[in-house]
């Protein structure tokens, strides 16, 4: 049980402040003998944890040599370059899954959604290694496991076995990747990954880079299987650039169609590729969540995790300036995330889990235009970060 | 004269390591008696000085109170809030552009093109306030001032004159802005800012934000008059987004007319913005520069000024990921930017001037992928910044 806590004037989401108690781990309004411990935050921002909704923890480098990359610019060009990697400079899911929560921790990233790499290759292997970095860091940080097909998955002999053995073995999302594009079948491999979702009754979640008529072809495709199938609130499509290329007309159904059947859409912001329209997803009742992507690996050399940087990303990527915007950004980087991955208690609200993320700045825009490093992080009422820095009486990290 | 330095195993642009001698602030391969003081650069990468080639120094609100962005979602909206803001916060450009000078100092900004502000409210205040900083701080970055008409020129009755004033007081350089969408009369616009070029024998930078084939047609106009007033070598564009919306053909004709009379372009990787074709404009030989444009202002809360930064923003819009790529645009926030402002003596050569900027890191990069923060920066042989920290030695500063 963590220890009992106050903060003084913390401002929620940059609105007026308050006192918050965390008693239990948890948020609690009742009166009662005040925490011992207390913090002031009248110099902060107060966001609920940061939520990390698309990464792929298991081929990070970070700490690692430096990686030349020479690598051509296609997509299969780069699933080719990493799965070379993945055995000639043996990356250590285990250990590079760690490597990433501990960076990102002091930026507030208490939730995370990582694909895994699952394929004839490595096997299991790296669904293997970032459960056990889950299960040492889990006072730390909550990880959701995808069992991603990176390399591809009908065409790949024995890559679909492995996938079940995946989620036999913990991983808790059925994961794809572009049906036609890579996979070449589109209803094949829909098809496939709703049976073994549907097998294992656990969720989805897409990678969807077709572009155009043939991404929203796919969409539709995920979208007639998770209504056949009563799927609503379990299924989430990565990227789903398609949605950026369509007329107004076309665009607009296939976002109320996904509303409608209760589908979450996973956007990073990607400056190169085509920017969904984020003002309509969420005036539509979109869910709509937020990540990293690859940090630092064979794909791209940069990213350093920060879900309030990401924040700024998605505002840039769609030409926003003013406060109410950036905020807005932000809800998605937060609540958007918990809600797309069915985080429980998630938010500031009484019996919620006591979370919270302490920003140094005057305005909750602020936070999101400069992403000042001294964060306080506290999870369940514990302190893990003061003022950017880990806590000295972290629990043991394996 | 600045004191003597040995550089010893730096690497420039990630290159194999040297050892570079600066004497009476120039770099000098002649034999001679080692100078006193030595850095050891061995886990550093060595650049020249970053360039910053489009910036307004006289509009950032660093340090000021945090201004709540309101304003709504066109550049006209932007430049009326602007406008308002000026009077009414009280932005001092003398002051404000020391703010900006000075933060992004430490990251190895050492030459900036700022554009400033002249209209019929201030008049030629902002000139002469940044022309007082450019004077105050000339021992620690080199500044050239661009007369620059926001609100509009023609339609905004005695801009013209003070453009003139802006010029007879110092700046350095005719600026001009949207000949159609703001002042509604592209020839006009056009010949009249190349007419007070050729006046005052001053180069010109005009902004050209017009879209698609009004942009074209508004870069034809530039050519041509370029092209008839002899004036090779001494225009640049900046955005010119319209490069970035037209059909192959017509996007490769009009860089190589841009190439035949020397024109130079300046982009800074705008997310929100249509991408410029980067590789494409580089392979015809079109000189490249960058800036970060508004740091901290009416316009947009973010920015930083980090031109290592914006070399990572070029290749995320332009989907680069490769060393090589990464390397390039680098190029263009260093050699690009100096080719394009016309800096003389610029460069690691023999008798160049005696700048450098120390980035720890083990590849070029690895560099712009991750922007560290502990540079030292070297201007004229003299050590400005060291490991990230101003050095206590600097010279005072107004």
């Amino acid at each position: 049980m963590t220890a009992d806590l106050l903060v003084r004037n913390a401002r929620p989401m940059g609105g007026d402040p308050v006192d918050l108690v965390i008693r239990n781990g948890r948020f609690d309004t009742r009166d009662g003998v005040l925490p011992k411990e207390e913090i002031d935050a009248t110099e902060y921002i107060a966001l609920p944890g940061l939520v990390e909704a698309h990464t792929h923890l298991d081929k990070t480098l970070i700490g690692m040599d430096w990686y030349e990359n020479r690598v051509g610019p296609t997509r299969n060009h780069r699933i080719l370059a990493d799965r070379q990697a993945k055995r000639a400079l043996g990356i250590d899911a285990r250990r590079q899954s760690a490597r990433q929560i501990l960076q990102t921790l002091p930026f507030g990233v208490l939730a995370i959604r990582s694909h895994v790499d699952v394929d004839t290759e490595i096997g299991i292997a790296n669904i293997e290694g970032v459960l056990e970095t889950r299960e040492a860091l889990r006072d730390l940080v909550d990880v959701q496991v995808v069992a991603f097909p990176q390399s591809g998955m009908l065409p790949r002999e024995g890559t679909l076995e492995l996938m079940d053995a995946a989620m036999r073995a913990g991983a808790d999302i059925v994961g794809g990747i572009d049906p036609a594009t890579i996979d070449r079948d589109p209803v094949r491999h829909i098809d496939a990954i709703f049976a073994l979702a549907d097998r294992h009754s656990k969720p989805i979640d897409i990678h969807l880079h077709e572009l155009g008529e043939l991404g929203a072809f796919c969409l539709e495709l995920i979208i007639e299987r998770t209504r056949a199938l009563s799927m609503q609130g379990r299924v989430m499509v990565s990227h789903a650039y398609c949605l950026g290329m369509l007329d107004a007309a076309r665009q607009q159904g296939l976002i109320e169609t996904l509303v409608a059947e209760r589908i979450a859409v996973l956007t990073v912001g990607s400056p190169a590729m085509p920017a969904l329209p984020l003002r309509l997803m969420r005036q539509c009742g979109l869910t709509v969540a937020s990540g990293s992507d690859g940090i630092q690996n064979t794909w791209e050399p940069w990213g350093n995790g920060d879900m309030l940087e990401r924040a700024k990303y998605l505002a840039q990527r769609n030409g926003m300036t003013n406060d109410a915007d950036l905020a807005e950004t932000t809800r998605i980087c937060t609540f958007g995330g918990a809600e797309a991955m069915g985080l429980e208690g998630y938010g500031f609200g009484e019996g919620n889990a006591g979370d919270l993320v302490l920003v140094p700045a005057r305005a909750l825009a602020e936070a999101v235009a400069l992403t000042p490093s001294k964060r306080t992080v506290i999870r369940r009422g514990r302190v893990l970060v003061r003022d950017g820095a880990l806590a000295e009486d972290l629990p043991p990290i394996a």
